[in-house]
C-alpha cells in the first residue's frame, strides 16, 4: 500500500500529489479551483435558464450503481443494515423524475477503484458529476443540452478566468470548434472500425479502451460523441434500442486533444420486466433493488440523462494532466491519503 | 427498527416522510426545492462577491469532526485502513487555509443520530451545510459575514420565488427584520439566565438544549446570536477565549419563530500543544489526527469560520415543520429509508 508521502518526490514529474497542505498551496490547484468555481457557476447558469431544478443526492443507500471497469463502492453499516455509499445515484434521478421532469444534482460519488489506475491520470476514488435527468426527453435531446452545457462553460470561463487559462498555458483557439456547440457523432462500431485501421486491438463488445479512447481524442479538433454501445459493457438502465438487439441507446461525449471522455449518458429503460431481465443478465440481484423495483413497477417516467465529471472537465479546461491536479483533496486508487 | 412505510401514514400529520415515489410528488417538497435552489444560488452570489473559492469537499478521511450531542460517523474499509465519512470538514477548511484564505463548501454531511431523534423535526442522518472558513478572521468578522449571508439569502427568494413562499403561508412582514442584517448578540451565560428566570432548567455547563433554544427564539422577532458557549459542549477547535478560561470564542445564529439554531460557528485554535491538549480533554486520540496535526506543527493559518445548516436554513424560509419535509431523499435518525 502506497502511502502520499511516498509519493511526495514524483510531485514535479505529474506522478501523484504532493502532501495535503503542500498540494492544496501550489499556484496549479488554486488556479485550477478558479476555473472549477467559474465552470459550476456556468453550469448552474446554463441548466436553471433551461428550466431544470437543482437537487442534492443522497450519499447512502441500500443499492447504488453497480457501474463497470471494475471499480467498487463503499460499504456503511446503517443502523444495523448494508448500505453502500453512491457510486453514482442514477436510481435517484430516476425516482425524481416523479416530481422533477428536468432535474440536476452536482453529485460526489466515491468509486474503490483498483489500485492499478493510480497511474492512468483519469481516475480518483471521489470525485463529482454534473448529473442531470430530463423527462419525455430522446438520446438526441440529451446530447444536445450536454453538448450545449458543454459549449456554455467553456465559453464562460474564457470570459471570466481567460488569464487564469492562459497562465496554464491554454490557448482560446484550440477551443473555437467546440465553441459551436456542433459535434460529430460516430457510433461505437464506427470508433471500433477506426481503431481497427490504425492497428489498436479494440474489442467489438466492450467499452473504448482508454488507449484506444486517447487516440480517438488526441486526433479531433473538437468533442465528438460516441452513441450505441454493446449491451456488455453498461449499467442495467441504459436502455436497448428495439431495433438494434444487443445495442443500447447511449452515448459518450469525448473531449478533443487527448483528454478522453467527459460525459456518459443514455435513454433509460423504464419497463419493469426488463429491468429486472437486464439485472439478472448484469448478475445484480433484483432483490437487493426493492425500493427502486417497487418504483418501477408503479411507473417511472420515460427519460434520458447523462452525467458530466467534474474534474474531467477542469482538467480538460484548465490542460492539466492528472485528475489529482484538478482536486482540492485527491484521492488516487490504492493510495492512502487524508 | 423503523421502515418507511411503517411511518406513511403519518405522512399527513407531520411525523414522518411518505414513501419515497410519493414524498418527491408532494406539493410543498416540490415548492421547498425551488427555494432551496434559490437560496443556495444567492449563497453563493453573496460569497463570491465577497471573494470567497468553493472547493468541493471531501467525503471520507481517516478522521472528521467528533462532533457533539451523541451523533456518530459512519466507518469505512478504504483501501484496508479505517476511515469515516464526513460529519463536518472543518479540520480540510483549516486545511485548505494555506491555499485559499477565504473558502467555503456546500458541503454534505452524514451523522447517525440516535433514533430518539427522529421525531425532533430537526434532525436528518443526511444533511449539508454552507461551510465557510476565513483566515485572518476575528469572530466578529464572521459573525458579520453570517449575518450579511442570511439577509441576502433571505431577500433573494423573496425576490426569485415570493408566490412560491406566499404559497406556503410564508408572509414577508415576518422577515422584515431580519433584512437589517443587524442581529442581538446574547451571551451564553445570559442566554441560560432567561430560560432561568423563565423556569426552564438549562445547565449552565452544557448546550442550550432544544426546547430551552425553541422558547428562545419564538420568543425573538429577528435571528440573533449566542456567544461564548462553554468548553465542554464543543469540539477541540474552537478557540478558548484566551482571558475567561473555560469559555469558547464561538457563536450561534438563532433563528426566529421557533426554527432553532442555522448557523454554529468559532473563532479557532491553530497552537499546536493547545490542539493536543483540547482533543485529550475532550476524549479524542490525538495519534488517530496525524495529518491534521502535522499541519497543525507547520502552521494552520489563524482563522473563524461557520457552517450553516442548508435544510434548516430552507425549513426556515419555507415554514415547514420538519427538516424532512425539505429534503429530496429524507433519512430520519433510525428509520431504514432508501
Amino acid at each position: 500500500m502506497l502511502h502520499t508521502d511516498d509519493i511526495a518526490s514524483n510531485a514535479a514529474d505529474g506522478n501523484g500529489p504532493a502532501p495535503l497542505g503542500e498540494h492544496l498551496r501550489s499556484p496549479s490547484l488554486r488556479a485550477a479551483m478558479s476555473v472549477q468555481q467559474e465552470a459550476l457557476y456556468a453550469a448552474r447558469e446554463f441548466l436553471r435558464s433551461h428550466g431544470f431544478t437543482e437537487l442534492l443526492p443522497p450519499l447512502v443507500g441500500p443499492v447504488t450503481d453497480p457501474g463497470g471497469r471494475g471499480a467498487k463502492a463503499l460499504d456503511v453499516d446503517y443502523y444495523g443494515e448494508p448500505y453502500k455509499l453512491m457510486t453514482s445515484a442514477i436510481l435517484y434521478k430516476q425516482a425524481s423524475l416523479r416530481g422533477f421532469g428536468k432535474l440536476f444534482y452536482i453529485a460526489p460519488n466515491v468509486r474503490v477503484e483498483p489500485p492499478e489506475t493510480a497511474g492512468t491520470g483519469r481516475h480518483l476514488v471521489e470525485f463529482h458529476q454534473i448529473d442531470v435527468e430530463m423527462a419525455g426527453a430522446s438520446r438526441d435531446d440529451v446530447m444536445e443540452i450536454a453538448a450545449g452545457l458543454l459549449a456554455h462553460v467553456t465559453a464562460r470561463v474564457w470570459e471570466t478566468v481567460p488569464e487564469v487559462l492562459r497562465g496554464l498555458g491554454r490557448d482560446e483557439l484550440s477551443f473555437a470548434e467546440l465553441l459551436t456547440g456542433k459535434f460529430d457523432v460516430h457510433t461505437h462500431e464506427e470508433a471500433v472500425g477506426r481503431l481497427h485501421g490504425q492497428g489498436h486491438g479494440q474489442s467489438a463488445d466492450a467499452e473504448i479502451d482508454w488507449a484506444g479512447e486517447e487516440a480517438l481524442s488526441r486526433q479531433a479538433d473538437r468533442p465528438f460523441f460516441i452513441t450505441d454501445y454493446p449491451k456488455g459493457s453498461r449499467g442495467f438502465y441504459d436502455r436497448e434500442a428495439p431495433d438494434r438487439p444487443g445495442t443500447l441507446r447511449n452515448f459518450d461525449l469525448i473531449a478533443h486533444g487527448g483528454y478522453g471522455e467527459l460525459v456518459s449518458g443514455s435513454e433509460r429503460e423504464t419497463d419493469y420486466a426488463t429491468i429486472v431481465t437486464r439485472m439478472r443478465e448484469s448478475g445484480e440481484n433484483p432483490a437487493k433493488y426493492a425500493w427502486y423495483l417497487s418504483l418501477a413497477r408503479e411507473g417511472i417516467p420515460a427519460s434520458s440523462g447523462f452525467g458530466m465529471g467534474v474534474q474531467r472537465l477542469v482538467r480538460f479546461l484548465t490542460g492539466l494532466d492528472a485528475l489529482w491536479q484538478v482536486s482540492a483533496y485527491p484521492k488516487l486508487p490504492g493510495v492512502i491519503a487524508p
